[in-house]
């Protein structure tokens, strides 16, 4: 019933359906066992807040997560209803099922469990799950300073990441930060005939090609923007070495990015590296023009395109977002005019790998899955977890149960319920070790 | 109630509406006056045929209109709904007002004039107003070759195009030819999370900004396919002269030209050369990836373009469409597959600037509108008036009567209802003329 609600963050239209969707989720916070769970407004979509307080003494947990998910276009690509939860070999199939609606699910079975066997949980449980996280957590910064109080705790546990692989499980200790930006290259104020005008005007999608082309080099890989890379932390030769332990197969990588003939990246560094520890430039979406069917002889007003870079330690979204503004204006003929819009963003974050949350995560997924744990990074995004660093200093560790083929922001998500159940047994050995070994902090 | 109907030819959910302004021409053919007329069925849109045989000794004109539309996106740019004719400042406002329902309605008119004045049309007239002109003329080669007897005609006037400007009669010589295009760029299958395979697989949104901007040196204007002017015929001092008399003024065509800050084009070529006896390729269309409101983090699974090119004497349409596809080819980069898929097109034509048809057409305009007629020629295409010439041997004389600011292809196109009532008045006399004026051909 939770994944059947589309709580599209991204779409104005779908507002109603978040704030069902978070409505839902507390009752269902109660229901496993939350003693309060309650829905906490922000000027966008409101996110849930629970907590059960055992005891002062115990260590506190905050868990976070998020109930909003991606827009699900292009839907004929979709083999079962996006919001038609179904089973099918043991996965769930539905738009948020692994991103991050059956991560969050999971977190309230954890409880359940352990309530429904010892009566009581081993520590302190707070949950905190936004709604705008797949726009960037738009809000979350201003949520964390005024619930700050209720937000205190001696570590918080973010499950919205996946494993290394099946069987492989892994923690990941760094997540690349974001910058967003949106271009649109105007004209003519109109459309235009391109028999009467065409080869004297210059066509607004011809200069946005020039201008996207720019940014990044064919040749070496390398984005093109003055300054991109003045401020990325160089990895030690360690700690090249030690992201390779976790065996990375070039061929599986193809088929899971969709069967693309061949990788392509920065030069000098391997695939593994450059998905992770090394920042790119992507263009997420590109318009102008006629897109129907048959031929339309126009050059168009407008083109425009949007784009976000993934950001690696210590670049900033604010500096990497106007290094990119200016160079798409440096870019722009003065035949046509550019606005560049910028966007939310957020920092990259590391979280050390002997951090007591990191050990005892680690601990829990080797003796639940009987494997060693490798210590990732992953390429992705998750602003909280820098905020709550940021303005609570708060550290994070990045328990994520998915797989890395959940297809997570495109058509035909899906949750494995191998995981899942091997997710609720990780997080309730979690608690108890961390019961024991987490550290109380001194709060401020 | 003839420019109600939405005739889109490009989109298949309207080809009910070609139908019926097929249907509903044919009548007010024989309201006007026609002694027939009928719908000729295509393998496509239906085509209307109508003629009033006077006298087999007198001279015969068949007059080629069209009654299909071009699509009328960006819907929300019309200040007036596109279906629904409004008369404001002598404008008729509405898609087709002016390309081209009204001006074959003004043929309609022109024959009502002679029969209610004089009883009788001084001249053979047949009329044929196909249903495809705005996707390619499509059938319209199988239509002349299945109907050549009953399209035989000395001469075809045509009123498909504008006069050189308000109070400045012309009467266009030239048209450019038409090559079409469209390409798909597929990377991976799905739409992946830019977080986790960003930096690390080619984004189709980049490939494709590259092989579109490799297409044409921003530096020189030039169109960088290798062959593109191969059979381009350079124009002599003499011709540029004669093209140079009509008046040109820069500031207005980039007003025209919806406001554009500068031209652009072919270095080494007036603007209005440009614009007409030089080739372009102009992008129409392009799209890929996350379009909507807000963020999406993906690397999407494909991106695509469609791409016209405007040709001149002597290039041939399937010549440059593959020397097009193999630039396309040849820019495209390994780790994506790309797919070029070759449309219609059509040749370019010029008409003698001596031949009785445009002299008679020439002396028409000048009467009507009490200013010399320029001859000009025209950067559109008009696929029909190469196929009457190559399949007919018929020549073409182009009397359009609209305006260079009508709007044709855009948002808001008009007519001005001044131009409609002259170019009433211009037929009228034309037929007059032609009937002493215009040698009969000698039927092959």
């Amino acid at each position: 019933e939770f994944c059947r609600i589309p709580s599209i963050s991204a779409d104005p239209a779908h507002a109603g359906d978040v704030r069902r969707s978070a409505e839902q989720l507390a009752l269902a916070a109660r229901d496993a066992g939350f003693a309060s769970a309650e829905l906490i407004e922000t000027a966008g979509h409101p996110a849930v807040y629970a907590e059960r307080m055992v005891d002062p003494a115990l260590p506190t947990v905050l868990i976070y997560g998020h109930h909003d998910i991606q827009p699900v276009d292009p839907l004929d690509e979709w083999t079962s209803p996006p919001f038609e939860p179904q089973i099918v070999d043991g996965e769930l199939r539905c738009r948020g099922a692994a991103d991050d609606k059956g991560q969050v699910w999971m977190h309230l079975k954890a409880v359940q469990a352990h309530l429904s066997t010892r009566g009581e949980l081993p520590i302190n449980l707070k949950l905190v799950v936004e709604g705008e996280e797949e726009i960037g957590s738009t809000h979350f910064e201003e949520l964390i300073e005024a619930e700050a109080t209720r937000l205190r705790a001696d570590l918080c546990v973010v499950s919205d990441t996946a494993i290394h692989g099946r069987g492989q499980p892994s923690i990941c200790v760094g997540l690349r930060g974001l910058a967003d930006l949106e271009v649109e290259v105007a004209g003519p104020a109109l459309d235009l005939h391109s028999g009467e005008f065409g080869g004297a005007v210059l066509n607004p999608l011809e200069a946005l090609a020039h201008i996207l082309a720019s940014l990044r080099d064919p040749q070496t890989g390398r984005v093109t923007v003055p300054g991109f890379y003045d401020d990325v932390v160089e990895l030690s030769r360690e700690e090249r070495d030690l992201l390779a332990v976790a065996p990375f197969d070039e061929a599986a990588f193809r088929e899971l990015a969709g069967g693309v003939p061949a990788t392509f990246g920065e030069n000098g560094y391997t695939t593994a590296e450059r998905r992770t520890v090394r920042p790119t430039l992507e263009i997420n979406g590109v318009w102008g023009g006629y897109q129907g069917p048959g031929t339309k002889t126009i050059i168009p007003a407008r083109a425009g395109a949007k784009i976000t870079c993934r950001l690696v330690p210590r670049q900033r979204p604010e500096v990497v977002a106007a290094q990119v503004r200016a160079a798409i204006e440096a870019a722009t003929p003065e035949a046509v005019r550019v606005t560049v819009t910028l966007g939310g963003g957020s920092l990259p974050v590391l979280t050390p790998v002997d951090h007591p949350g990191v050990l005892a995560a680690a601990r829990a997924m080797r003796d639940v899955f009987g494997a060693e744990t490798y210590l990732t990074r992953a390429g992705g995004s998750i602003p909280p977890v820098e905020m709550f660093d940021r303005l609570l200093g708060l550290p994070s560790v990045l328990v994520g149960l998915g797989l890395p083929d959940d297809r997570i922001h495109a058509p035909n998500e899906k949750l494995d319920l191998g995981q899942f159940d091997s997710g609720i047994r990780v997080l309730t050995r979690l608690w108890d070790d961390l019961a024991v070994s987490l550290p109380r902090r001194r709060i401020p």
